[in-house]
C-alpha cells in the first residue's frame, strides 16, 4: 500500500543526501555530525577568541566557467584562509553553501571536492556543515571559515602609525595577470600566472604578532587596498613604483601590464604596517614563515599624515596616475 | 597630477564599502570590527559549544520576488535560527554574504535590513561579518549562523529509540499552505498562511535537553523529514493523520491540501522524539516555552524498529499513501 512511503533506509535518501555523500563526507571533521544534523557542534580552543570570516564566489565574476572544478574548491578557500592568515589567526574549519545549476554534472563536483581535500591537508583543517540549494542562474559558492587566536593578538586594519613602512608578502599581480592571460589578452608561456589566478597562495601561519601594526590582505588591487588601510587609520600612504616586487613572469610582460599588476586584485598577499623599530631586522632578513614555507616580504612605502589617500612615486620620483584604483564588487 | 588617488577618505569609498555602511552597519555586533575588517573577532562564551549552520536562499527557489523585502531577510535568518532550536542552542551571531544582481535597488535592501534589525532584537543577536558581491543571476543569500550550547546538552537527530513518542511543535502545513495561496491556488481570507510562508516562527529556546531524544526542524516537509529522523536512528516511525495539528486556517482549505500540508515544507517546526518516561508531563501540560512565547506541542506518532520508512495512519486506521515525500533541492 504504502511503498512509496517504507523504502528502505539506503534507497530513501533524497537526492541532495546523495550528492553530500558522495561528495562531501569526506571534507568532515569531528564538529560536521557526519553532514546529517542542523548544525554542527564545535568546541573552540579554549582560551582562544575566534576569527570568522564569509566569502561568496560567482561564475563568471570571480571564476571562469573554464577553470579546473579542482581550483575553484580551493581558490575559495584559499581566498578565506588569506583573510585568517591577514589577522594571525590559526584555521580550524569551514562551511559551505552552494547554490547549484543543475546543468552542472556530478563529475565536476567530484572534482571540485578532490581540490578542497588536498587544501584541507594543506592548511589542517576540516568541513563542518553547510547547505546545498539548486538555481536558475549561474554557480554562487558562500563560504566561512573559522579560526582562532590568542585573545588581543589578532591584527586588524586598525593600529598603523605615521612612520610605519608599508610592507607585502610574495609578489604583485601575478594574479591579475592570470586572469588576462586566461582571457587570451597576453601570452603566460609558463603557465605561473594563470596558476596564481586559480590558485592563490595564502600566507597561513605568517607571524605578524609583535611586528605588524595592522594587516589586511589584498584582493581588490594593491592600490585600492592599500588606500583602504591608509583609510582606516587615518592617514595618506606613499608607495614606491620601482620596490613593488613583481615575479619575473610579470616583468616578461612589459611596461604596460604594470598598472594591471597595482590594481587589478586576486593577489591574495598580506598587505602590513611595521612600526619603525620593528623594520631593521625584516630589512636584514626580508623573509617570513608560513605554512606552506618561507615567503619574501618588501617593504614598498610608508605612512604619513601630510597627505591622504595614495600616492604612487615612479622610478623619476614623479607622481603617476591610474585609470582605476582596483576592483569594484557592486 | 594624481587627484584620481588622493581624493579625500570619504569620497574615497567604492560603493561596495558605501552600500555595506549604509544598510548593514546598523546590524553590526562588537565582534564585528564596524565590518571594515577582514574577519570578526568573537570571544566564545567560556565553557560553552559552539553550534554553527548555514543556509542559502535563491530568489524565485525560496522566495518570490513579490515577497516583502522586509521578510526575505528574516526568514533566512528565522530558517538558520531554526536549525540552532533544533539542537538547543542559544543564538549568538550570524554573517552573511549575498551575490546581488544589479537590477535590485538600493531601496531593497534597506528595508532588507530593517526587517533583519527587528529580528537581531526579538532573538538577540548581531551581524558579525559577511561579503558582498554581484551577479547576472537571481539574488542568492548566505547565512551562517552561530549559537552555544552548554558541552553535552546539544540535542540531535541520533538518539531516538524504539517505543520513543514523535512530537511536533507549533501547527503542520501553513507555510506550504502559504505559498499555494500567494501564487493563487487557494484563498487565504485572513492571510495567515502567507504570513507564515513568508515569516516562519522558529521555535528559539525550547528547553529540550532533559526531554527530547532528537531533534530536528522541519523544513522539507514533515514525512520526509520524519523520514530522515527516523532513518538517521536505525527505526521507522508511525504517525498518526489524525493527531498531526493544523491550523484553523488550515483546516478551511479542506482535505484535498492535506497532503501538501504534510510534505510541502516550510514549516519550521521542532521534531522531536521522547522517552515513554518523559511522555506524562508533556501529556498532561503540552505547551512549551520558547524566546517568542509559549508553544503548543503534540504527539503525532511513535518509533518502532517493525517496519522502517514512515507509515502514516488515517482515521480509518487504514495507511495512506502520498504522491510526493517531500521538498527536494536538487
Amino acid at each position: 500500500m504504502s511503498g512509496l512511503l517504507r523504502t528502505p533506509p539506503q534507497t530513501d535518501l533524497p537526492a541532495e543526501f546523495v550528492f553530500i555523500k558522495q561528495h562531501f563526507a569526506k571534507l568532515a571533521g569531528p564538529a560536521a555530525l557526519d553532514l546529517s544534523d542542523d548544525a554542527a557542534v564545535y568546541t573552540p580552543p579554549p582560551g582562544k577568541d575566534l576569527v570568522i570570516a564569509a566569502d561568496a564566489m560567482v561564475e563568471n565574476v570571480h571564476f571562469l566557467p573554464t577553470d579546473p572544478p579542482e581550483t575553484v574548491g580551493r581558490k575559495l578557500l584559499r581566498c578565506n584562509l588569506s583573510d585568517l592568515a591577514a589577522m594571525g589567526a590559526k584555521p580550524e574549519g569551514w562551511l559551505l553553501t552552494l547554490a547549484r545549476p543543475k546543468t552542472l554534472p556530478d563529475t565536476w563536483f567530484a572534482q571540485f571536492c578532490n581540490g578542497l581535500e588536498q587544501d584541507q591537508k594543506i592548511f589542517s583543517l576540516s568541513l563542518m556543515g553547510g547547505d546545498t540549494t539548486s538555481t536558475k542562474g549561474p554557480l554562487v559558492l558562500s563560504l566561512t571559515i573559522l579560526g582562532s587566536v590568542i585573545p588581543g593578538q589578532a591584527i586588524k586594519r586598525r593600529g598603523a602609525r605615521e612612520g610605519d613602512g608599508l610592507w607585502v608578502t610574495g609578489m604583485i599581480g601575478d594574479g591579475a595577470l592570470g586572469l588576462q592571460a586566461l582571457l587570451g589578452k597576453l601570452t603566460d608561456a609558463s603557465g605561473h600566472l594563470a596558476d596564481r589566478y586559480r590558485l592563490p597562495q595564502p600566507r597561513v601561519g605568517l607571524p605578524l604578532s609583535g611586528i605588524a601594526s595592522a594587516a589586511m590582505d589584498i584582493s581588490d588591487g594593491l592600490i585600492q587596498d592599500a588606500g583602504h588601510l591608509a583609510r582606516e587609520n587615518g592617514l595618506g600612504v606613499v608607495l614606491h613604483a620601482s620596490q613593488i616586487p613583481l615575479s619575473s613572469a610579470a616583468k616578461a610582460c612589459g611596461d604596460k601590464w604594470f598598472e594591471t599588476c597595482l590594481t587589478g586584485g586576486d593577489d591574495y598577499e598580506i598587505l602590513f604596517s611595521v612600526p619603525p623599530e620593528h623594520e631593521a631586522t625584516l630589512l636584514q632578513n626580508p623573509v617570513m614563515a608560513t605554512v606552506a614555507g618561507p615567503v619574501p616580504v618588501t617593504r614598498i612605502g610608508h605612512f604619513c599624515k601630510q597627505q591622504l589617500g595614495v600616492t604612487v612615486l615612479g622610478r623619476d620620483g614623479a607622481e603617476m596616475t591610474f585609470a582605476h584604483h582596483g576592483w569594484s564588487h557592486l
